[in-house]
């Protein structure tokens, strides 16, 4: 193959980004047949001859200057930043999977659902009243868990839901099918799930079908005393809405690890909400060495047979 | 059998203790055969013939009325109360071994363990500040959670423990073999668990051995920022020396379900000091429909072969 000659490869991350040169030891480490370069370090000849690159939230504009650029290689899962700046062009997006973010994005819903399933917001509100009550204790299999989003994240999230007792629910675009977890689809299966549902958690990609898709509607079909967790984009729950049914005690908590502008800014009602645990997106934070590892297989496959990894469909924006 | 003509058998509670007839309406649910009754409602004829009772905390004057009794089944699990009042007295004590009991606890575990694994006592506090930092993320092979006791409720622990991909340890009085623990043993196995613990959790039974055995030499045994989890009884941890380590920064953080005095009287520090999760006594809640069929069973074969379940080693304690 002619790009076997190519052997350096740019590391293009948003300007100021603190961990560009981690991120290029770490790539380095894996791609030891290529030279991982920082964008402004591409001689005239490499920017020139440059395939594909490796993306960290870039500046479209630092793109633009790789005219041969067929394919970028997000390190992260998330591309919706990538598709609207780039997604009316001819380069391939390519995104992150991750087995490791998937487990540990599992994790990360095991422990918070444990955490409202257990009602340890309750018990911490007892606490600070110096209260002493047992509540009533519910098994998990009185409990039903329901994810939105049925991808390798929500898959590994459900199977994790499942390993500990709770019955699971799940919708996705498309319909799916796996063993012990009731599915849903479409417009149509949502209303379904939700009425159902005693903790929602949020796993979707923020698409345009998605942007807002938690709003008054959406949460006045959970039953009263559910929850929600979001770890996936902030923009997917309305915030306003959302305020109104945790204040009409409609719903009993929410867990925010994303938000529609990050950081949270400090005046944001969110903070100091009673019911809102904040996270400052840290549910599933990707592993440098295991993404480089991945990157790296899917570069090296490039090399040897010019073959790209599954690319995003921009028109579905994942 | 001449047993099988004693159909009465007492229910006998703690007095004031307010689940009596809850308690009456389950055991006779899973004992269509015998007549279950308050402790107040025996007729004469039935207290002079008791052999055997089911019983709460009961008072050992009201068991002392009972001449012919030979055994009291216990529907909880811990029994140092009976061991301490009846101990010198000819009467076996069985107590409750139910794996329901044991599967709550290895959940209560898990939630708190992800709990301190994943920070949440770190981000509320963060919070709390307006502070959006994401911490290190500390993969689960990198944390190591050590189980005091592993008996039925330790060994279900622990594998929930390995089914989320922690080390696991733990140590017990007699040496122990379970697959990918790593076992220890006695007085000399305690320090080397300790040396490379992250989150120590206590399942101990209350003895005369392990009364006050957390105390400060133990718990400065642990690596700094080490937690400590307690489910078992509040006796077993020296409060005062918990303390001094929580306030010196030694310890990260204690959670802390069950205490000496119970409830957790108003003025105790434990209750504001801000590294202390209380709960009231919540982790494993008896479930009494699935306690109820374990006693029945128990009574069943007693009435049926003359033969007693597993009694409670007095000189041991459990």
């Amino acid at each position: 193959m002619s790009s076997k000659s190519m052997t350096v490869i740019p590391f293009i991350a948003a300007h100021g980004y603190p961990h560009t040169q981690a991120w290029i030891a770490a790539l380095q480490l894996a791609l030891p047949d290529e030279h991982i370069v920082a964008f402004d370090e591409l001689t005239e000849e490499a920017r020139a001859a440059c395939q594909v690159a490796i993306v960290a939230n870039p500046d479209p504009a630092d793109l633009k200057q790789l005219p041969q650029l067929v394919w970028i290689h997000s390190v992260w899962a998330g591309v919706e930043r990538l598709v609207a700046d780039l997604g009316n062009t001819d380069l391939k997006i390519v995104r992150l999977v991750d087995p490791q973010l998937a487990s540990t994005m599992a994790e990360a819903v095991l422990a918070w659902t444990l955490y409202l399933h257990r009602e340890i917001p309750a018990y911490a509100r007892q606490q600070a009243q110096k209260l002493w009550q047992a509540r009533d204790y519910v098994r998990p299999e009185e409990r039903t868990i329901s994810l939105l989003g049925l991808g390798a994240l929500g898959e590994a999230a459900a199977n994790r839901l499942l390993q500990s007792g709770f019955k699971v629910c799940g919708w996705s675009r498309k319909p799916k099918t796996i063993a012990n977890i009731e599915c849903f689809t479409g417009e149509h299966g949502l209303p379904a799930m939700l009425a159902k549902t005693d903790i929602l958690v949020c796993l979707l990609p923020l698409t345009t079908d998605t942007k807002g898709l938690i709003n008054a509607q959406m949460l006045a079909g959970l039953p009263t005393g559910a929850s929600l967790i979001n770890f996936a984009r902030g923009a997917i729950v309305n915030a306003a809405d959302l305020h109104v049914v945790l204040d009409n005690g409609h719903l009993a908590h929410a867990v925010l690890d994303v938000f529609e502008t990050e950081p949270l800014p400090v005046a944001d009602w969110q903070w100091q909400h009673p019911q809102v645990s904040v996270l400052p997106h840290c549910a599933a934070p990707t592993d440098r060495t295991t993404a480089s590892r991945i990157v790296a297989e899917n570069i090296r496959r490039y090399r040897d047979t010019g073959e790209l990894p599954q690319t995003v469909d921009v028109a579905r924006g994942y």
